[in-house]
């Protein structure tokens, strides 16, 4: 299928309190919403079954751990996935996942229009810190509750497009976006939960935010020449407010749609693979234009090194 | 110097009869009106002292030849020099250069405030073609008349200040950015030549153009925390548009000057080297955030593999 009609499905808020069967509830809810709009694929946003819980400091392991799941689809989640395969949708989300060896990873997964799980991605960039931070107006411990991905930026064949995927911060790093550019994605997703403060610069304000959010989207899209679709997890959780700014951008680095609003709500564009090609076959013709000898420090050096 | 004044000195149209001594009268105008702005550094666009030859498809070396300089300075250019370090202004161009061994590179300069080049660029990611093409609207052809740059992406300490150059179409790649600011660039200035209408596309438009370059700037600048220069030639030249949107960009990404039409045209603004710390310190702390791991086919392919 070339032609797919996309989703973003953006939630509100999540409290600490709601639980995941109440969450996916919200989900269903939107997915129905998408079949009737015609949508093949639906992407949420990332830990999208739960509050924001690195906000939270916890010392007690099995405290953290009440936040992760280990399998997928589990009993909380599988309402979900049997309405996707009736609705003949393709989903895509976040959830955090803890493996049967005791590891802890920020994780999307993507599944065919079948229901069937084609495609894990798991966290690279994880922001924030792994200690309480005293200078900060919240915490942001995504540090210290997961480890990075283990999965580099994989790109999944699903029913005849290339998929892949990112999460939250991995969208502001243009090696996210290369990498799977130099594998020819044609669609990235990725959701987010981007507080709507920084927490380290209290004066930066929404509106920034928002911009920063979009830039990096825009600017992976274009300079890739592929599909993205961003989606945020929104609105006011336990007095910690995230920001919206859910869009589906085309291969030229267009807003084709975007989200109104904090709450749930889903927003939906027609989106044709083949718009890919006119990108990759000129000015992004990779293998014409690249000068790989001279990009050494990019995967030579972490840290600036003067 | 921490807080530079930087000028944007936008060129409108270069005719091909037009004599480089004619050029560098022009450019010395708006270096001119920089000093009476208090200008500190002033950034030229690519190829300033000539027309955009490489839309012109020639077939005789001795004729390519004379739109390059084999020494800089050399007569034509040695006014704007010594007016330069007259205003104690540093300043920053690109041209055609041609070396002693005969090659052939698309290439920019840095002075110190005193007139000294403290830098050079030669241009990596040449677009367009090497043979003449009957599919496009018009000629592009970088490829045929320059080798791509042999120098990489130095920076160079210029009084206190990290600055990098690229140029054109390098704004573009993301690894062009990334070099540079792995070695920690403060700013990063550049010329471009960009035609108004795609030659492979012409419903593209002059918006989307103008947005493409745009984008690519400023996520360059936001994602590597760095100010950024771009400087447009502009105008008609012998039938051929050229777009302009010269702009100033913070290293938040946020535009601080833009120019406002397609001739001469000087813009400035007060940069403040120090605010590049937030981001570097930060969101984009690259010690602590990036995953070399995850990166290698940014230099281990130069096209496509899926």
């Amino acid at each position: 299928m070339r032609e797919w009609v996309i989703g973003a499905a953006q939630l509100g808020a999540i409290q600490k309190s709601d639980s995941r069967e109440a969450v996916v509830g919200r989900m269903i809810a939107l997915l129905d919403q998408a079949a009737a709009k015609g949508c093949d694929l639906v992407v949420y946003p990332e830990l999208a079954l739960t509050t924001f819980f690195p906000r939270w400091y916890m010392e007690d392991q099995a405290e953290v751990d009440t936040w992760f799941e280990r399998e997928m689809p589990n009993a909380a989640t599988q309402p979900l996935f049997d309405r996707a395969r009736e609705h003949e949708i393709a989903i895509s989300f976040g959830y955090a996942e803890l493996t049967p060896e005791g590891r802890h990873f920020n994780t999307s997964i993507l599944t065919d229009r079948q229901g069937h799980i084609v495609g894990k991605y798991r966290k690279v960039h994880l922001p924030g810190h792994v200690e309480y931070d005293t200078e900060r107006d919240f915490q942001h411990l995504e540090k210290r509750y997961f480890e990075p991905g283990d999965l580099g930026f994989e790109t999944f064949d699903n029913e005849d497009t290339l998929m892949g995927m990112c999460i939250c911060n991995d969208r502001r790093w243009p090696e996210t976006w290369r990498v799977m550019g130099l594998q020819g994605v044609e669609l990235v997703m990725l959701g987010y939960n981007t507080p709507s403060i920084n927490s380290q610069n209290r004066g930066e304000g929404l509106e920034k935010r928002l911009y920063h959010s979009e830039l990096s989207v825009t600017a992976g899209a274009y300079q890739n020449a592929t599909w993205a679709v961003a989606v945020a997890k929104a609105g006011v959780e336990d007095g910690f407010p995230l920001m919206g700014g859910s869009i589906i951008v085309d291969p030229d680095g267009f807003v084709v749609a975007r989200t109104e609003t904090e709450s749930d709500e889903l927003v939906t564009a027609t989106c044709d693979m083949d718009r890919c090609q006119f990108g990759k076959q000129t000015i992004f013709d990779f293998a014409r234009h690249r000068r790989v000898e001279h990009y050494g420090r990019i995967t030579s050096q972490t840290g600036v090194k003067r």
